[in-house]
């Protein structure tokens, strides 16, 4: 199957890069990029010499509907909201790894992301693609929204335990930390080597655009869901999301049962995996594979669940499911290209 | 005056070396060792080549008594509980920097550091040693507990809200991120390099002895204190703690007046500096120094306060705070030799 | 074909496991730990969930000669020299990613490895394993001795230089850079993430045993071969080697025509790249992958030659090199399993 | 005395500040910035809270008159070329910490830097200010060129060898590595957090403008100096410079000769300290401090010196050595507010 990358220079699409070289099915056809089409990009990454012919291209919508059969989005938000629709409707299938098509309400997307939303019809139609929840969804979509990193890593924490009623929703918090590549390949005082090395530094408490995302599928699954509190905090890493969350039990439930519970809900899933009682995943246990790895603590003194999941952002929280998510949507196993040991250390 | 350090060669004591050295008023005289006794500190650390005389001695109760006027413990969990009272019974003053001294229940003692407590009368004559909290007590003690790095970031967040009575005490819930060299000189796999560069981890989840520290000051304070919830997580860094805490506001109070509070909490405390509205500190703009930084956050769709509490774990956390109550033992102001800018970048 | 792993839990032996899971022909089936017989590999890495079955088992020669038609030694030395001649001797094919077969004159091994070398004739049996220089011996080689990490690094960096006589042999300095993961597993005060980290630190000036190596292969290119200088140095990060290599011209050569004759030189190698006149490589460039990226500069001013050569210290020189080196002696392309882009950033 | 910080900030600037601030007989009267007048340092640097007061000054050459008694320019290049003279005319004594006039040759400042030189008789007029070389000089000096980082390193680890004549000095290659606050505060690619963590990266091969102005200083020492090779690699670290030096001897030295000569020329420059045989310094062993700490070794096989010299970039490489340059200009003792233990770890 020919593929197409559009947005082609940041973090994401070189990702996409990477897992789609060794897919056994999709072969990239066409790399797109606004800002540098008619370069190499391997003058940008060196990293891809030899893995890269010809050279990036412009936006051309008749061109692309000949070329390809299938287009990933990893563009700023805004792209796909204008380009996605019509490729989609001429049968191209697409994965949006920007945050265009999360969101079902218009109102919220431009209260959070302040840009004007797709039609919301077009929200509507579009699925959003986290396989552990919406599989069959995804298999029949003609276009998925891929979620975002914080909400991958938060959602597949959480999910067994709102699904099943266990927690009480009012009183969920997300502590979340994440590596540098999450802010992207932009320059930023922020993201400045000596700026950030040696550093934990919390940012946009309460005011990320992630909030909402993280919200609206959770009250899809429980039923009725009420504000969570999200904090983001960068630590001095490249790589990996860990998030640990923290809800009050409904009920007296033991870890053993809880695990189980966990254990459950994922049988199916092969890209999570439950950790044995006490203990806990780290980022670099998930790094470059499209692993969530997730540990559970019950602090009886409280009767409160801790639960910490973690993730490589730019896998199964960016490129890594958004190959998942085509998996799925060709009718291939969801595992097709991914299924390969982080590299450790 | 003159002082000895006891407990030689960790991290705590090289920082009370640096320390002390532009301290005005005070010389480091002895260096106690009992592994390294008769070994220069310099083969062991090559960057104190011209600043120490001499080489580490054992502990000897009379030489001490008659070269020292003052003495730092910064020696594994046990020592000072069998050495610290004679001492001080003779009229050396003592800061701990171990834990030995902090609980005042000798069974919580025990059932945390699975050792044999001191004895309950001299629990209760120990002053814990948080200057922004007992300034008068350190004042008259004669010996001190200077506490934990965690329990030093977690209360100066928390002290203001608590003391007010602006939080539901049962909802406190502290996710905390330190640096390496929290875990000490001692090797262990968590500490080595490869493992835990490019990661982060979590560690101890409800098992933490820094729990019944803070709950017991929490308790003086507030009054009545139900058990925290209190997470640990290690950031490839060196130096420094970002204790994220979330607690239930109990009236609906704005961040403006929060950070009023907060600031007349600590206007005559020179080593807390408090965050404009919007802003939060970095673990990094207070390296090396002795400051805490905090700001605050109000989530008015949950109405929970988020405060961000940030220390350098060696110096607040540990040799700095000390020397700041050996300053106000002394009658010295709380400054002397700790009045500088963080290292940055 | 089925293969070992000999010496199971150090960081060469989980990169080997790794690398084999997406090769194409070839599957472990046996992991063979000393001190973890009978326990699971991931109860000491956690990421390898799902990926080995059974538990690791002791060496037994009659077992293995039975179950496997290959076998990679991932121990230290000594190890192989023990048990690899007997297992090569049945017919076993074996690749020793140790350094106990690399040197052909016993006292050169006893002198810098400090134990006592394999027979001389099974040195001279011993093929080394560089496929860029050795790719015909090594198609029909029963056993081969994996180059060290240096050594790859310098090697490939020097090879065409030296090959062609365009340097003096006598003027050869390498300095040397490598992340941790190049000093193992094994606790040690150097690998102490609070030692090593924001540190660069240079280590066994003169006395690293990968010297009398590199000098052995360049003497067999070049002819004769001088004494080289070799400098190795830590800097914090956890994989990587970056070579810069000096050496004085003999010849008034522009760095074009060195370049073209590098890039003649490794015509036929997919494994090795060269960096455009004016682009030197990075490390991160080349990460988990087995890519050797070299630069080039001609200092007009002294006529003096720098290379600047990358490689992923456990990949290339490594793990990677290993199952390159599997897949001549085995008769399959050469880049089979290996054929990937460096994870990037 | 007052004091001027010109050039406000940057990452020198805010060194100076804060060594300037425990100095014992200056104090910061005025920071000037072009771009930041009117705002507060503290914007910019929360770390420098309660430490500044009022806001940064627009360049008023009168003002600054009247205010100071000594100005250090820590601006990029071309600013003091055009101010300093001024200043120094008026009596007002000043450091540049920029390369403005450090070169005696305009045409070799065109060459490198790319713009017009100072006038040929005010750079005849400039001290180099390497303290231990040029301590007299310095005492009697109007203003002074700081030196740069890389030369620093590199020119301290060379005198002695060069002064007595025991290397030859078409030989030298420098090999240096530095942590990227020596990059400064403005963003780029290379010094993106994502592109550089876990990555060691060579740069201006060749191309440092450093160069001449280390041969510059070699030939006055040396009476006869050729060219150097000199390289430059960035490692993942926020501070230090570990410069790797190579040369061949003239004679037959052991180490112990060598490093007794080492310590002989040394012998009254407080900064410097000579590691013992058999052992090198690392950067981290001299972080935040003034100390240049350098180990020696001679390979016997190739009759090679190397030289392991390391600094703090932004102390002994820029802020440090500029205050201990001001010390030498007023005649205080040298070390006054620079006498401090290196933090570590």
């Amino acid at each position: 199957m020919k593929v197409a990358i559009i947005g082609g220079t940041g973090y994401g699409a070189v990702e996409l890069l990477r897992l789609l070289h060794i897919h056994p099915y999709a072969e990239v056809k066409a790399i797109i990029s606004h800002s540098n089409a008619g370069n190499s990009l391997t003058a940008l990454y060196p990293h891809t010499d030899g893995f890269v012919e010809g050279t990036m291209e412009t936006f051309d919508m008749e061109v692309l509907k000949e070329q390809v059969d299938f287009a990933f989005f990893a563009a700023p938000p805004g792209v796909s909201r204008d380009l996605l629709p019509e490729l989609a409707e001429a049968g191209i299938r697409c994965v949006d790894l920007a945050g265009d098509f999360r969101l079902k309400d218009p109102a919220v997307y431009k209260e959070w992301y302040k840009l004007d939303a797709a039609s919301a019809d077009l929200l509507e139609r579009a699925v959003y693609g986290l396989p552990e929840l919406n599989g069959e969804e995804i298999a029949g979509a003609s276009f998925v929204a891929n979620p975002g990193c914080y909400p991958t890593a938060t959602l597949l924490g959480l999910l067994p335990a709102v699904h099943n009623g266990l927690i009480d929703p009012s009183s969920i918090i997300i502590d979340a930390k994440s590596g540098l590549s999450g802010a992207g390949k932009s320059l930023s005082t922020v993201t400045h080597y000596s700026e950030i090395n040696e550093n934990v530094k919390a940012y946009k408490l309460g005011a990320h655009k992630h909030i909402p995302e993280i919200e609206q599928v959770l009250a899809g699954v429980g039923g009725t869901q009420r504000a969570v509190t999200f904090s983001t905090q960068l630590v001095p890493m490249t790589r990996g999301i860990l998030a640990t969350i923290y809800a009050d039990l409904k009920t007296d439930l033991s870890e053993v049962e809880l695990l189980e519970s966990y254990e459950n809900y994922y049988h199916a899933h092969p890209f999570v995996r439950i950790r044995s009682q006490g203990e806990w995943p780290a980022t670099k246990e998930v790094a470059t594979s499209n692993f969530c790895d997730i540990g559970l603590h019950v602090d009886k003194r409280t009767n409160r669940l801790t639960i910490v999941s973690v993730i490589d952002n730019l896998v199964k929280g960016a490129a890594g499911q958004a190959i998942q998510n085509m998996n799925i949507m060709q009718g291939w196993e969801q595992t097709a290209g991914l299924w390969m040991l982080p590299v450790y250390p």
